[in-house]
């Protein structure tokens, strides 16, 4: 078996079941590690690899964007937990003909994020490499013991929202594959692609509120880590697809280039805002209590229903087929 | 500039100046990031990434050999400030078409090495990637902050030590790229390079002697970790080239190949033992100690002396140019 047909979840699954964990720490299946340091405070630690031409293409993102967004995505990752960024560590390995000028570039972009969200850059390891650049970023992170949220505490009947716009970070992505001029609309979702903005300030506050109950971040596209929320919490859902928040900018473009804004909004990917689940009594004071406070929208878009794994489309109140892959970094 | 004529010393430079850290934490410079958790204890952090055709090659090196040493590397940088091993993430960047049974005797390697320093594997990230196989590993361990031990902290007139054979794993290495038949001596020098062995026991014991001034590990050659060792602590320094501890089995396989064992134990890499700066009062006890708790030596090289960056190596008293270039990453 090659690992394109393997996939993803399946490694990690298999590497869950190999390194299972002892104490108090919590492993594998999460948006980040959890290592208690005491009942009161808990370090979250996450990492991710960006590989050219799999992430990213040289050609296509300026080196600074690319800096900030390799610590965004880990931020994202930090906040889906209810935890502040704290010290991050970089891994580079540098084709040997790259100009020094594109790292020192990516450096400034990181050096931009990291002050936008309070980081410290630590550590990390530059190596060379014979073809393609590789990045790779762990960041720790600090949340309240009690306050952590998992992706498995989704619970019968709650609502399920998630805090941002979907797809205009992966149809970005294709206006950049396309070649398509960058202005307009079209900047817009270039720059959610380009520059992500993950918010530990909404992922700390959720965390706080006893309605919250289960809590990720959406990295990979709503179908696919909704899948992923719903095997950690043995649970169903119901989606009303009328409801999935798609910005005026992100249809327009789609209309002008007979794409399916539906089809972007659920497997785009690198939305990097969050997806939770309110207790349906809660729903409607915390969805005015973030407003007032962030100014943006908890987007209700559907229920937790108790059949485990059955994911449901509905529109107008009828069950319809929704046939897009789910995004596969091995695709 | 291109990053080969930049090197990686130089990048690493660039980086802690941009990067200055603030606060009680201790950033980029030494084998680790010091995170201080309380006046007891502090947390040390290390990344090491390992890539192919750079680090390592795909034919020559089995897949649990080098998921032990992708642990083992790290080991070494917590042991050499006196620090125990806890918790590890790791990232890959899998060629699609590699076969997913490579990946599982990878596991394995990692997992005999997780067991064999009793550290749990927490997380990470698996991605695909178009070419090369790219592997990052940052390994968490916690240290007594009072013992910590410094790359700066040589004083003039200490005893330099090191506390195992030098060479060996940079000639292990050299006998499987000619393809040399792999039996007796040989064995012994690829078995070095393939399953470093790291030790924690000796780093922390070393950490609670007070006669014990600067420690570091060797990855790169005893003549470039030297250098920084003498540039972090501003002194330099004095090597007997006869009290070079390199062990006959290096010998004879040098002298079978004409190569020159000297080169070998100075830049050959990889040997990942502790390079220590001992008070010259205390230096025979400590010998003397290390051997009765560990059986191994503590082999004393030379001395530290007072103008910065001097690094003389000396022959029978004499002083002798040693012109050998320092192992370079992008070289």
């Amino acid at each position: 078996v090659r690992f394109q047909e393997w996939g993803e979840d399946n490694f990690i699954q298999h590497l869950a079941d190999r390194f299972a964990v002892q104490g108090s720490v919590v492993g594998i299946g999460d948006d980040c590690a959890v290592i208690p340091l005491s009942s009161k405070e808990s370090w979250l630690v996450t990492t991710d690899a960006l590989v050219e031409r799999v992430h990213f293409l040289r050609e296509q993102i300026a080196p600074q964007d690319l800096g900030y967004k390799a610590l965004a995505v880990n931020v994202s990752d930090i906040a889906a937990m209810g935890g502040q960024p704290k010290y991050v560590f970089l891994s580079l390995a540098l084709p040997k003909t790259l100009e020094a000028a594109w790292a020192c570039e990516f450096l400034e972009g990181l050096e931009s994020a990291c002050r936008k969200w309070g980081v410290q850059l630590l550590g990390g390891d530059t190596v060379g490499s014979h073809s393609d650049l590789f990045i790779n970023l762990t960041l720790i992170g600090a949340a309240e013991t009690a306050n952590i949220r998992y992706r498995y505490q989704a619970k019968v009947g709650d609502h399920i929202c998630v805090t941002g716009h979907l797809g205009e970070a992966g149809a970005g992505f294709k206006v950049l594959q396309a070649g398509l001029l960058r202005k307009g609309d079209r900047d817009l979702l270039c720059r959610a692609h380009q520059r992500p903005e993950p918010s530990p300030e909404q992922g700390s506050w959720l965390a706080r509120q006893a309605g919250v109950h289960a809590m990720m971040d959406l990295s990979d596209g709503l179908a696919c880590d909704l899948k992923r929320l719903l095997k950690s919490s043995k649970k169903g859902a119901q989606i009303e697809i009328e409801r999935l928040p798609i910005s005026d900018q992100l249809a327009r473009v789609c209309a002008e280039n007979g794409w399916d804004p539906l089809q972007q909004a659920l497997t785009g990917g690198e939305d990097y805002c969050l997806l939770v689940t309110l207790a349906a009594e809660a729903c409607a004071e915390l969805q005015r209590a973030f407003q007032q406070k962030f100014g943006g929208q908890l987007f209700d878009i559907g229920t937790i229903t108790e059949v485990w794994g059955k994911l449901v489309y509905l529109k107008q109140g009828k069950e319809v087929e929704v046939p897009y892959a789910a995004f596969n970094h091995f695709g």
